[in-house]
């Protein structure tokens, strides 16, 4: 017998409302999510005690975590900053390294702050109507530097992937995307610490 | 060292002019690489004495052929039609059965039409802002309906899954999308046979 999964389907992309018209998965990430993250900590702690706000949201399409499937969905990054770092997401290697992932920028400005186990770093910008390729083993963050305008991406990666955030938690992103004079720039994360034992 | 195809990368989807601004291969199917693909074969041979006209266009991204890897780009079909068949692509299952595909409709209208190797069939409408998931074992063809615009469609698929457009040269699809009184309509291929040896 057919197993529903096994049907093709479609949905909606709303852009304007940054929101999918189908999915499984809605997650918010907040503020509280992102401890240790920012490299100002006392702005960090100083907004967290105002309102624990959201940074980020998830839509995610369920399938099967098998390789030759795709997951899929829409990440949106909402404009603001804590101190000079503009809002972010964890980002993450993916459990199986070598595995790639494709995002496909529908509104908003940004970048996409991308590094490997070896320490190589790669910054590139995202902008509506262009697509970036994320090869295998690049840890991936977006990081959203418009004043007002959310960060809309629409993803897609082999369903086998998996997430490790364990690894970026541990030792941040060897780039930090700042606002420096009103203008977003790429520095150097002063606390980033290669794990050398890390293959 | 690090190879060259191991750095991220971006490009750009130029949706009027139905493009990309950078890709690998660019395949053009023109009107006598679907011999016995539409039903109406007078209407075919009387067309191709005229002129061998281009019906769809891929522009690809180049990227190694494994699993973990994904394979992107833009699948453009033109408007028009064999005797009542809408333009087409010739469509294939993936030799890889057991691997997905996903179409972001970017412009125009028409229809992905599908079925498993078991006979199952699916049809399902595209068109802009709609993203359609066609699971692994589907094999797909994308048809354009519309009078005057192309069917413009960003696809990714698992690096691994490769083509086998052989089953469909063969046994063609179970639906045919045809014009009837000015409207589109799906009808059963007379010429379909299902090809029962097939696991």
């Amino acid at each position: 017998m057919k197993k529903k999964q096994d049907i093709p389907f479609t949905f909606g992309v709303n852009i304007p409302d940054a929101t999918l018209d189908k999915y499984d998965n809605h997650i918010i990430r907040t503020l509280s999510s992102m401890q240790g993250q920012y490299f100002d900590t006392e702005s960090y702690e100083a907004m967290l005690l105002e309102d624990d706000q959201v940074l980020y949201e998830v839509f995610e399409i369920k399938r099967p975590e098998i390789a030759g499937e795709l997951l899929t969905g829409l990440s949106v990054v909402h404009p603001g900053k804590v101190g000079d770092e503009f809002f972010m997401t964890k980002g993450h290697f993916h459990t199986v390294l070598e595995t790639a992932e494709v995002y496909y920028c529908l509104q908003g400005e940004g970048y996409m702050v991308m590094e490997t186990p070896e320490g190589d770093w790669a910054v590139e910008e995202l902008r509506p109507g262009r697509v970036l390729y994320v090869p295998p083993r690049w840890a991936h963050r977006s990081v959203n530097s418009s004043a007002d305008e959310d960060l809309v991406t629409f993803f897609v990666y082999p369903g086998h992937a998996g997430h490790d955030y364990g690894t970026i938690e541990e030792q941040g992103f060897r780039n930090l995307v700042v606002e420096k004079n009103g203008r977003s720039k790429i520095i150097d994360n002063p606390r980033w610490r290669h794990q050398e034992e890390r293959k």
